[in-house]
């Protein structure tokens, strides 16, 4: 599906279905507005599905981007470029973090191989949508050729379809795994925020202060000429084949109507992606937390996304969705399964 | 119980386990730190248990301290004390907000009468250890005899003993049920921390401008002859038969080594009252959320607990506490189920 199809295909989120559910809410045996955010997400759910959630949302799928970075050879990340491969390996064998906070959740954990360098042994978890095995060292030319670019949103679209044809989940969690993906994704924010290499360039899993120092070079010098670019542009440029996978994603679940949970820094700078080509995608994501990456706020905000966890998490993998999941699911078994004071026979507060 | 006695029943947490449980987070397979609030829950969690965590907690009790407020008759709240019973009981029919979320953490929900104004029809989830129907208005007078502040809080751990007798729980939130305690919860805060009754006073579940000019007048009154009371006197002049009773519960869930997730202002209160009698209950509560309450954040500062969500919630009756759960599960997921880099055979971070 190209990117033109991708953004035809999504429909605006229903504020109908929204101003519906407030009401559904604001009767609830409960004084208005004292479930706060939970009950923004209940409304925001209600508009995504078009028409007030009147059933628990227990059944999550996690879907983790995977690829690998050239970039890596100017040295900006503590980790070589093999944990990629490695951490797929985990993540399908059921030992990371994901998979711990996956079972929190009852979620079921998928990866989605991009553009991983090496191999990968077949597992049922694992979908492979490779288009390149990594991309190039973009410090010295472009991350990918342009045609890749809409092979990797496809490819995106293509992870999420057979995710869906395996059972019908009702959210979908976005992660991403990738050494060197902080690199790109400061990039991508800088070039589509017009923030400073600076303010967007973090420690990502946790680099010393020289690192950090070549690594803001490296995102200054990427960015400078991509001022006014174009969003394939800039994700030829600097993007990865995870990053413009997870775009395809996030249009193929907005198409879809599904919820999109955005995990940390990396997913929000492929959430940028997809709102350059589809504003309506917007609608669909919901910002599961703010990470300790100084760029993720700066993307958060660019989106208009308020996270709903802020833990200090910094690890990426789709840690942080998977902890927001019982969130989503707690806001739809409010709206779908607490009563009115009607329904009740409670006394409702004093007429003010 | 006595007050004396819940003391010496509490042991410091285990700081050893602690130090234990860091140095096995530290080498599992993810970049050192980067579960941020998750690892610091781990290590608490080995911490209490006085040893490293190694199985997930997945069953969780909520127990719900209701009882009335005779200060209602000032005008401080927007509902009437009816309320409390007809909550009490959606809380047993499973129809309320806490319900919901409890699903969603797979706990069970009791509820103990410490002292409702009116009749509760038996439940089986209703634990019945009233010490009074409900508190006199202390706008006027102690809100109850000096000898009711121990019954409350033996009571309160009484409540704790039945909850354990029905199932090895492994964790323990405690919310709360009671118009008017807002009030009582502000006058304890200010009483404690020396806060005056302007900051620690709030909107509760939603009054107007007057009523909350009413109940800061009412909260200051009260709070000017208790400096330098003790925490006894502080109960019997404004507390309320179930923040007394969740002092208790507080109590005797850490001379159990349970973990006692706190929901909001009103079960704060509870454990600055539990602080003031065994220090060392401190260590075995975490702060699920911040309120909107204003008095939330003084009461938790004194307390040196951070919050784990800041969703602006207000609801009390544990709803908070609740949506904190799947944090812990997921904290003792990552601690027990995940591996090492050595047992996994991941490439580890290279030396700086």
């Amino acid at each position: 599906m190209t990117s033109d199809a991708a953004r035809d295909a999504i429909v605006p989120v229903d504020g109908q279905a929204g101003t519906a559910a407030r009401r559904r809410i604001d009767a609830l045996t409960k004084p208005v507005g004292s479930l706060g955010r939970i009950e923004e997400l209940a409304v925001r759910l209600s508009a995504i599905a078009g028409r007030v959630v009147d059933r628990p949302y227990e059944r999550p799928a996690i879907l983790i981007g995977a690829g690998d970075h050239g970039v890596t050879a100017e040295g900006v990340s503590a980790y070589p470029s093999e944990v990629t491969p490695q951490m797929v390996g985990a993540f399908c064998g059921g030992i990371a973090a994901i998979n711990a906070f996956a079972r929190v959740a009852r979620a079921d954990v998928f990866v989605a191989d991009f553009g991983v360098r090496g191999d990968l042994p077949a597992h049922p978890r694992l979908i492979d949508v490779r288009v390149a095995t990594g991309t190039r060292n973009f410090a010295r030319g472009d991350a990918m050729p342009e045609g890749d670019v809409e092979l990797a949103l496809a490819a995106g679209i293509a992870a999420v379809d057979d995710v869906f044809a395996r059972a019908a989940y009702d959210t979908l969690a976005l992660g991403e795994m990738g050494i060197g993906n902080s690199t790109s994704a400061a990039a991508i924010t800088a070039a589509c925020t017009g923030a400073s290499a600076k303010a967007v360039t973090g420690r990502g899993t946790g680099i010393d202060d020289e690192r950090l120092g070549t690594k803001r070079r490296v995102v200054a010098d990427a960015v400078r000429p991509l001022a006014g670019a174009s969003w394939k542009r800039i994700a030829a440029a600097v993007g990865g084949y995870e990053i413009v996978g997870l775009t395809g994603a996030i249009l193929g679940a907005a198409a879809r109507r599904i919820p999109v949970v955005l995990d940390g820094f990396i997913v929000a700078s492929a959430a940028l992606l997809a709102v350059r080509i589809a504003p309506a995608a917007r609608d669909y994501c919901i910002a599961a937390h703010r990470s300790q990456e100084p760029g993720h706020r700066i993307a958060l905000d660019a989106l208009r996304l308020q996270p709903l966890l802020d833990l200090d998490l910094r690890l990426g993998e789709a840690s942080g969705a998977a902890l927001a999941l019982p969130l989503i699911e707690a806001a739809t078994r409010m709206i779908a399964e607490m009563k009115t004071f009607a329904e009740a026979g409670v006394a409702e507060a004093d007429p003010p």
